[in-house]
């Protein structure tokens, strides 16, 4: 049964929860096939996450590999296909918990790099799992600076053959997904040497374990890395190469080849791989940061709707913990931007889609700003996506620190996700980069991309405000965010040309601005989120309901930036203090209004229990009676006490000498 | 050998070591007497933490008992008493991997509540291990509000027994360690009731388990509560009564009692209960905060130093990541944060000190000004604190990720600071509380306590700060926080004010005020760090290149404070837009001279190595070989593959019908 302090939530619903769900995800139609993906994994008791608190390393990654052996009979039962609709629903269905994620990224290397040729003979049996890939680029000593790569690949004329080396240990390949234990093939990046001379990174294909029982192959060292804050279930793994011989049909060699006289020859184009970088970026967006954001919102609001502490009213019944302002500013600023975010990622992948069709037809014009799109975004949103998970957790006290909440988790994951595919801070940059040459290029008078055309059109003077109403009007904030970024973008380019200027070295003045750099890119990001979540909104026209809820949530997630970020705001007095003051009381009155509706709006996330896997985020509210049966079996009390006969025992028998 | 990019870093120091070392320790024979309890703690194997990152929670738990027994000997071994200079040295050499710590809680608690004659009868079996106590109060459905508890003490006057149980279950006590496996006994919190009436909260003596076979006593039901984000080593309980009975001499009576009759008899004053909660806090801020950010510091720059990625100049080496400006600002502001949370935990220990002379005479004048500061510190400190060492996390990447790197544990056990001890939120209210009220006091021109008196003396203007330079200035930036404080906590006690005038109900008032009296409580206790930081500096007259690189700390821990919360400041104008850039200037600049000085200041928290257990943090750098030889040792590579036979096997021979 529904605790009825849950229920009486959802009785005061002022929308539809099933529409809302509906528009998120795309229609209702998506909803179906997403349900219907979620309803075929999450009832095979092979998927089951059940006991996935319990397990250790050993037993996550085999679990993961029996799931990711078992999908391939799914999807043929199921007759899911990989370009199918529900491909996107599997893998979120499963929460990334399977083997064989590196396997794919294999495959589309060798697609994307490699010759017909090569395809035709490495994709089949990959297709059908006659051989298990990796993709082995990172390195102990080097990580997101490619060129720095020491592994190397020296051809050898007389046998034909590239021959791989690892010349000290902070070469050794690290981290490479299901490649510490599974892997029998790997893309290895490596130094091209020919004749002596170097022609940079380049991939290799190389077999690392027997297809017959698995053994490393010769001249290979290779394992796993030990564990890690989460990311139990995946073998990243360790490889070192000694004098390891490839083909000179194993270099991928779509854009370049070795000869066999040893000429070295480009050809085509390799922008392509700039595109394949930033879809992965953005896929990971939703996957790994938003779906875990909206997952944590579920559970900390859902707990917060039935956790009662103290009383808020003598004489009354202690508080839902919801009703506290103190809590409400803890979550419903990170639901306002699980919904933010979920916009902003559907934008994006508009403008990929097109930038895709773009690239068809040779044109790559748009591949710079997409670029710088996409990095800031992954930086951006991993990055408060994190945050905001660790906010719903502590928000939850000491049952959300219980990984049974499901919370610490989702957290431990999501922190990778500000590391992996780019670190944060070098992404900032990337797009801090693309800013300040767009800035330059809009000052003298040039054109710039669409999504930086405000750096063109400066305006001056205040924030027209006058009252805390005004500050729900999205015109108002966005420009306020919109001056904040022109501001800090100007002003760091001015900073860096007097530097430049003074005298100081290019490098050396970069480095010199690259913490107001950093900040001024996510100020644009964070300008740009606000801005399409207000036209999102507006865009809304039919669904009233749904459309004021929404407006609601879009002027939380703005005013909640202005006062989090005051200083941006306050620092050339585009908003005064006093204008502070109507942004904290608007932003303040409006908690109280999004709390009404806080536990129908994670509801329409439309998360099972088995997804949210949490015992304090169920539906039914029913968070004790879960907490203490799910505790019943910890390892921790079906085993019995290793420490009684040995230590305990003695102890209190007093026979300690006997230890 | 030493990594030759760590010992120049130790070349360039520009102070002592040593003595900034003996300074921090409080002189050098506390230098000594530590180094001697590390050694004979390190030394000794039964203490080893070495496959620690490799232990599930069963492992970690028989580990942290064993390692209590054994430390019981080790302490009459090397003649360590109770009350000793040693004894804060040993849990902190232990990383307080220990079991039993709550049985002192048992311990204190009986002490603190029973009667003399309970003492003599409990206290000498305790200290000997004839009984392992524990400390229940906490329920799954109730923490922070004590008056909520739900387990009930029922007195039968006929048997003079108390029937104490679990009336339903948010009343199951939830959460105490040592309790899950270990207690023999414990201290529960229930509702007193006698002849019908409710006398409120009292704590019992309870046996939960046999002293001869560890079974359960009649009524108990008692078990783990499974895993959590950290505290593996602990087992954390759960405890079901069902018509429990203790004799009524079980009820611990140094305050109040139930005679034979039925009497209920209250004596004395159970203030100095306040006390004992303000020492736990207060230890709990050196050991579960400070000191783990210092080491997650001495991980993170150690590393900085030695790990290289991308080019500073062109045509040079890759440069030292601590070179870059943007990880120079993630780390060294939480450098100067540790600096400063030790010299404020300094002066609070004095004041606590000073506080417990003053109780030993009945003033207890003293105690809600204690209170206030020890529960703001507690909550600004352990906040800070685990924000910065998930900040060091995150600027070691991808190797910072791993477990071996020794951060993930420091993060995930740092984070449940801000939940025990009082949740850190509700904290900040109750400093915030006492705030409101010294400042009613001052307006009205009553006398308030020393760390208050700001209060009264509030004055007018803007920082007189011309340039960059005059930032430097402890008196300007000082100024700027006490004006800070200021000015949050009399708005918001105007808002307080303005609200119950327009008749908004006093307690719906403080609700509506709580996210800004949070604010305020959080510049109170800013602004008294910073003003402790700049009196310490300024008393070190004689340790000239000790001061001057404490001076720097200071003046970055501050002016970092500024930048950060900048619309804080700017708000009123007191900082003009102008000289918030002359901040963020001087802020910059100081990274780059802190930066020259991070690993000594680092190497002067004297960490071993061993107590780190850091593969990245070593005193020697060899960052990549340690790396590679912790791995091995992990189950992932010392057992066999549990996938292959069953599903890699089957899957690459393509023989997946056997499955």
């Amino acid at each position: 049964s529904v605790n009825p302090d849950l229920a009486s939530e959802r009785g005061a619903a002022s929308f539809s929860v099933e529409k809302l769900t509906a528009w998120l995800d795309g229609g209702a139609e998506q909803t179906r096939i997403r349900r219907a993906v979620v309803e075929a994994i999450e009832s095979d008791p092979v998927f089951s996450r059940e006991n996935q608190y319990f397990q250790n390393q050993n037993e996550r990654y085999e679990a993961a590999v029996r799931k990711a052996v078992h999908l391939q009979r799914k999807m043929h039962e199921m007759r899911w296909t990989e370009n199918g609709p529900e491909l996107k629903y599997i893998y979120r269905a499963l929460s990334g918990d399977v083997a064989f994620l590196l396997h794919r990224v294999f495959m589309r290397c060798i697609s994307v790099l490699g010759s017909d040729k090569q395809i035709a003979k490495w994709i089949p049996p990959a297709t059908q799992y006659q051989l298990i890939g990796s993709y082995a680029q990172t390195e102990l000593g080097h990580g997101t600076y490619l060129q720095g790569l020491e592994t190397t690949a020296v051809f050898d004329i007389t046998t034909q053959e590239f021959i791989l080396n690892t010349p000290k240990i902070s070469a050794m390949k690290w981290w490479p997904g299901d490649m510490g234990r599974s892997a029998t093939h790997t893309v290895v990046f490596a130094q091209l040497y020919v004749h002596g001379q170097c022609y940079g990174v380049h991939p290799f294909i190389l077999q690392i374990r027997s297809l017959q029982d698995h053994s490393l192959c010769p001249g290979i060292t290779a394992g796993d890395i030990g564990p890690k804050m989460n990311f139990e279930h995946v073998d990243n793994g360790y490889l070192m190469l000694q004098n390891v011989r490839v083909p000179r049909e194993n270099m991928l060699n779509k854009f370049c080849e070795v000869q066999p006289d040893g000429t070295y020859i480009k050809r085509g184009s390799p922008k392509i791989n700039y595109f394949t970088m930033t879809t992965v970026r953005i896929s990971l967006i939703s996957d790994e940061a938003i779906l875990p954001l909206m997952k944590a919102c579920t559970i900390a609001i859902r707990y917060s709707a039935v956790r009662r502490q103290s009383k808020l009213k003598p004489g009354e019944q202690e508080a839902k913990i919801l009703d506290y302002q103190t809590q409400q500013e803890k979550l419903l600023p990170q639901l306002a931007a699980a919904y933010a975010f979920h916009f902003i990622n559907k934008y994006l992948q508009e403008l990929l889609d097109r930038g895709y069709r773009e690239i068809q037809t040779k044109n790559f014009d748009n591949l710079p700003e997409l670029h710088a799109f996409s990095s800031g975004f992954k930086a951006m949103a991993t990055q408060y996506c994190t945050s905001a998970v660790e906010i719903c957790l502590r928000a939850c006290g000491g049952h959300g620190y219980s990984l049974l909440s499901g919370l610490p988790s989702l957290y431990t994951k999501m922190l990778a996700s500000c590391i992996y595919e780019g670190e944060n801070t070098i992404l900032l940059l990337q797009t801090a980069r693309f800013l300040i040459k767009c800035f330059s290029a809009a000052s003298a008078g040039q054109p710039v991309p669409p999504s930086v055309t405000y750096l063109s059109a400066v305006k001056a003077g205040k924030c027209p405000a006058k009252n805390k109403l005004d500050f729900l009007s999205p015109d108002i904030y966005t420009e306020a965010y919109q001056h904040a970024a022109v501001r800090l973008i100007s002003s760091t380019a001015a900073k860096l040309q007097d530097l430049i200027q003074s005298g100081v070295k290019k490098h050396e003045a970069w480095n010199q601005c690259t913490v107001q750099l950093a900040q001024a890119a996510k100020a644009h990001c964070h300008y740009t989120t606000v801005k399409n979540f207000a036209e999102t909104v507006q865009k809304l026209e039919t669904e009233a309901g749904i459309q004021k809820i929404m407006k609601h949530l879009c002027d939380l997630f703005a005013l909640h930036g202005i006062f989090s970020n005051a200083g941006v705001f306050l620092h050339d007095g585009y908003i005064s203090g006093a204008q502070m003051d109507m942004v904290t009381a608007s932003y303040l009155d409006l908690l109280a209004v999004v709390r009404k509706d806080a536990v129908p709006l994670v509801d329409a996330f439309d998360f099972t229990d088995k997804s949210l896997n949490s015992a304090l985020g169920s539906y039914d509210g029913q968070v004790y009676q879960r907490l203490y049966e799910w505790a019943q079996k910890s390892p921790t009390n079906t085993q019995t006490n290793p420490a009684y006969e040995r230590y305990l025992k003695p102890l209190l028998h007093n026979t300690l000498s006997k230890l």
